[in-house]
């Protein structure tokens, strides 16, 4: 009988369920803390750059425990735990953060100087983060409780939107963060690369932020039919009309205010060399479309050192960039993880008062943790769907199956 | 047979329709200008800040033409005028601001250092703001027209939505400014004192911006019903439970993050007080109810001397202020005219792509220009309308008179 | 023999040193906390804000041990403090700050919502701040000790530079707030209200800023004689001439870009008036001076109530207040306990790296803790001085009482 | 007998002083204007953004009148001019802006949407932005002059500190647009990338912000014997310690928290590459010694194509950057031409309050008209001095070669 189970990376494509170790208040060098809490996972979800992972873009050993997506339910509090207790609903920032370093002080929780020792910046389950365990398992343990959980404020209420909440550990503030960094606001005409989960988010964002329009760009025709079902215009990057002119048929303009790299390092060309890895791509066609003074937000993934791919120069992380273009333009550039700690509380208030649909924005299906594996599986073929492991079954039957035959 | 007509005032509580010059392209002192246009006047709104000429709460002379809120159609422009051409239909912030000065250029065109002597910041058919003729009229003169005025890209559908763009010359911009400077966000609760015309164009805005919660605080139980007919809460600010405890009543906690004063001077006191003149209870009980670190947007005017006040200390000015309560929570105060050329642009865009239904907020009733005195008299009463006055009758039927049965 | 000593308020216009109880790393209620420090105080000022009690201007109680002004070693940590160890040398915000609530995530440690259960906001030694115990005494205890505390990276260079240092804990980071909230950038006209120490550490900081002019306004000779001693122009307001005039001769217009406030509620007239106290004297004369569009940092402290006030509004913290000038002309206002933390390291840069000379600024005398009356004594009298304690005689021999001879 | 004279661009390498057109007020397409001044030109620089033509390295057509660091007098202003008169001294910025569209009333200058058919952003005497007539001359037309011109207060005041204001027409404001994008302030460390007259100005604005710590970097001695005279730390690139080496030496850290690319794309190599031209060398620089969390400013020009380079990736404007470092420091980059009138008058105070000598810093060599061509070659070898033209012989003679001498 085993006290925990988890999803666990055994080498490029292959994820398996196994029996993991009880979480403890020990840090990734197995000193003993207080601040922290252990937490019974209600939901954890699936997300893109675990993808990067599990496909074999990444140093990632085997045997890491997978997920950085969490939201639970307090059962253990340490000692210096003062403003959470047992019982208490949490969602998990998917940045580990000690706040109390300068940057966390300075709310850049996404870039922590104390969590990992190899770079700025931790998080659960994720290869070179710091070595925290990941949560997509029973139960897990996250460090400086107080300053990095946020509570619902009433777990009922809470429960029943779960299915929104949990999108407040990452994929939520992520394309929030992205259209903000953008310069989203009123009236803004928007563009987002990427109708994955997190392009999906940065457009309900952008919409939840006031934009005039959204249009969100993507090869995969599903994701853009779904983007389609909750109000965005879209553009399709396999067609031969250039995103430019794409854009001017929707706007009457070949340019938009504000634009979001939902995509990172695994960007695909457009048109004819849809098919072909690019990774300056999304970059070089922001800096096209973007308006001059015009601000690009970029909380798709770039990496130091991308040994998995064909381009000589991507592997050593340098990517062939047109930075004249956005110079002429002006063009400020935003990058990193997102702190969600900066954002997470106002997006939570956003839910809880029905002024965002997040969960229908981003097709969540609930699974149960058996069924990850299936989980990793269809959301790499590329599904308008994302997963939400429920590995205590607490979330209510899902009803996004439904919702999806209805936009399909 | 009269070149132009136009809304003058006659007295205090008298307002007149009648002949006046037809505008040439010359300032108040009479110097001809070139980069000014004249404007065959589309829409003209009674705005609350001519109830205080009107009520004889100012020192605005007999004879003043009113009106600063004008919406119109170039009939002639100066040589000067590089960017805007006859027949082009644009909407005229209320500021007059000569675009060349050091506020200017910093987009503070509220406090413009040129276009009035006696002060910093100039408006049409306004005491003491520079002699500019007002637009309550057939005709009208707008100077620095290049810089001045918002251009609609398309005038058949500008005409289409000329009941919400026309709110953009004044209280749209001016709601907007109130919630974007008391920090209105996603997930923000906020809440508005006063449900006229600008306190109702501030809680769309806030809407617009994401608030979690608009509530909107008034004695007026008509205008009350209006600002829930479009999703706000409501205080009565008439009965004995405090502004806190109504407060509390609706979100569980005395206070929200974001307050808005769209009230200024001519405040009443709450409950037993509700029917007496106090200047400063509005400012008052803001701090009162807004969260330690929160920001007081105070788009309501208040006036260097209001010599028709019962209170000796308000006649020159002086208002009893709890000043201690606000430094205690850090409290943030941003007052001033509304720079309405930093919004209008992308509230129109707003506007166009059906964001934000401001016609319906405010509340519109389009009539004829005979019929303005009925308006000023009606709007003095304290109906939940927006008068929208329609010199050339080009404004199709109103709908907005059903919409206040349905809404009644 | 006495474990410790402190400074202890003994009622109006009387501190005594007494012996005191060693600090314990327990918070107010008496709950052992694992997040403290045990500081061996270095050195620990006296401030402008002691001053109110002291005067019997608040309901201090008799027995309060006061002292927010410390710079520490740590004797004893808590077994939850992780980057801090014993010897390290540490300035300590005033603010007491949990570093967990979401005010002190957004870096508002001036009002944070945990360490004090009667409003936001705790300090060390003061009424109505929380009960935490002050540290002008030889020993005091930190708590949230990872969080608040800035430690100096090199201890010997830090106590050669003492002097210095010790004003991170308030007042220069106090002035610095004032003078960033004003807008002060390089090239800015600025005015300051109040020649004691907090408006000498806001001119240093206009300086630092890159002000173009600093100008210092106060009754007080003396004072007013220092703040040219390096580099400011300064007002007298008891001369007849108004502040405007006296701006106008240095500047050439009666105007300036930016206004602090460092006077606060105990403010007294201009000119005629300047022996009154007249507690919205100094607010009303900086919207006067202050240009249209301009920012007005205040802080100076004003109070919810003032039962020591001649005034019967002032003692329910009622002012009469002109903000209809400051409306006229768009001002902002800020207020509140500056929340240190935002701005100590770099500060302690500036003064590592010799950018400032924050000591001579506010004139530092140092003290031994049994002079401590004395120091409160001469302070009250108007002084140019800024008192420091040296409980441990750990500071070198003052060299300021020279520096005092050569300027004045 | 000539009406007017000017630098003309011969062809790659070549320049000559010619009679030219007496300016008119017209814009290039021919089109009469009565919004321009015609100058004669007090003092015009050399910049090194001349030098990119000049070499050769763009597609500036030969007979170009260069010069767009114009200082001069009104001879006559076009009828629309209302705020300037025959006699005043202005500082003209580079960058030739309208006042009237959307970017010019944001303040983005640098982008105006009507002064160049181009693309966005005109400038006077340079290659594609726009046609406008270069200024090393001895008579310039100024377009918009309200809105484009800062005039000095004091025309004898000013005389005296000409060679410090000629910098206000673009490399002062350039070098501190680099600082205040890279989050420059009170406290910071800062590294400069190139010790050309824009690092040095950026130096000196630096410092002016109030900097702990300014490094400036670069291949040329001289250049960096020149940093050190004013309170520079330096870098010498030809080194074969490597950069972050070297800040560690003097910083304690490898690492910044603002860094400044004041060289562009005619980049080179660091030590055994520090012959080479390496376009994307000093971008990926930065992300390696700018720390996580940090800023980068980037006023150094990029081009959108480089016929010139060797690299024929460069050539069409694509540079091999190592983006993931930045993303995983989540850096901020920001780029483009500055918008001269954001900051010209408040540089503008600090020079005339003596808080900054500018001409010091860039070491100002003032040379006749006939001289230009000789500038432009010393200019061109790297000699640590800024070429300031004047045409009228109207400024006294140069103190700075004896300067030159002091600090070498």
């Amino acid at each position: 009988m085993a006290d925990n189970r988890g999803v666990v990376y055994m080498g490029p494509g292959k994820v398996e369920v196994q029996n993991i170790a009880f979480p403890e208040l020990k840090n990734p060098k197995g000193k003993k803390i207080t601040h922290g809490v252990i937490l019974k996972v209600v939901s954890t979800n699936i997300c893109g750059s675990d993808q990067h992972m599990v496909r074999g873009r990444t140093t990632a050993p085997k045997g890491l425990v997978l997920g950085h997506e969490i939201t639970g339910e307090v059962v253990e509090a340490g000692t210096d735990v003062e403003f959470l207790k047992k019982g208490d609903l949490v969602s998990v920032p998917f940045n580990v953060a000690c706040g109390r370093c300068r940057n966390c002080k300075e709310q850049q929780t996404g870039i922590c100087l104390t969590v990992n020792e190899g770079r700025a910046g931790g998080a659960y389950g994720y290869v070179d983060m710091g070595g925290w365990v990941g949560g997509q398992a029973e139960y897990v343990m996250v460090p400086y409780a107080d300053f990095n959980l946020l509570r619902f404020p009433d777990k009922d209420q809470a429960m029943e939107k779960i299915r929104d909440l949990t999108m407040l550990s990452d994929i939520f503030p992520t394309g929030f963060h992205g259209a903000v960094k953008a310069g989203v606001g009123p009236g803004a005409t928007v563009y987002i690369a990427g109708a994955g989960p997190v392009g999906l988010a940065a457009a309900a964002s952008a919409q939840l932020l006031g934009a005039a329009v959204v249009i969100v760009g993507d090869l995969n025709k599903a994701r853009l039919a779904h983007a389609r079902s909750f109000g965005c215009e879209t553009v399709d990057l396999t067609e031969n009309a250039t995103l430019a002119e794409q854009i001017a048929q929707i706007l009457g303009v070949p340019e938009v205010d504000c634009a979001v790299d939902c995509v990172g390092f695994e960007a695909h060309g457009e048109g004819k060399t849809s098919k072909d890895e690019v990774p300056a791509a999304v970059l070089n066609s922001l800096m096209e479309i973007a308006r001059a003074g015009g601000s690009i937000g970029i909380p798709g993934l770039y990496v130091t050192e991308d040994p998995g791919s064909k381009d000589t120069a991507a592997q050593k992380g340098s990517l062939s960039i047109r930075f004249g273009l956005g110079w002429a333009k002006s063009h400020s550039f935003y990058t990193g993880q997102t702190p969600v700690l900066s954002y997470n509380r106002q997006l939570m208030q956003a839910i809880l008062y029905d002024k965002v649909q997040i969960a229908k924005a981003v097709n969540v299906e609930v699974i149960s943790l058996d069924d990850a594996p299936r989980g990793y599986e269809e959301f790499d073929s590329g599904v308008a769907k994302k997963f939400v492991i429920n590995p205590h079954n607490m979330i209510p039957t899902t009803k996004s199956k439904a919702k999806v035959k209805e936009t399909a």
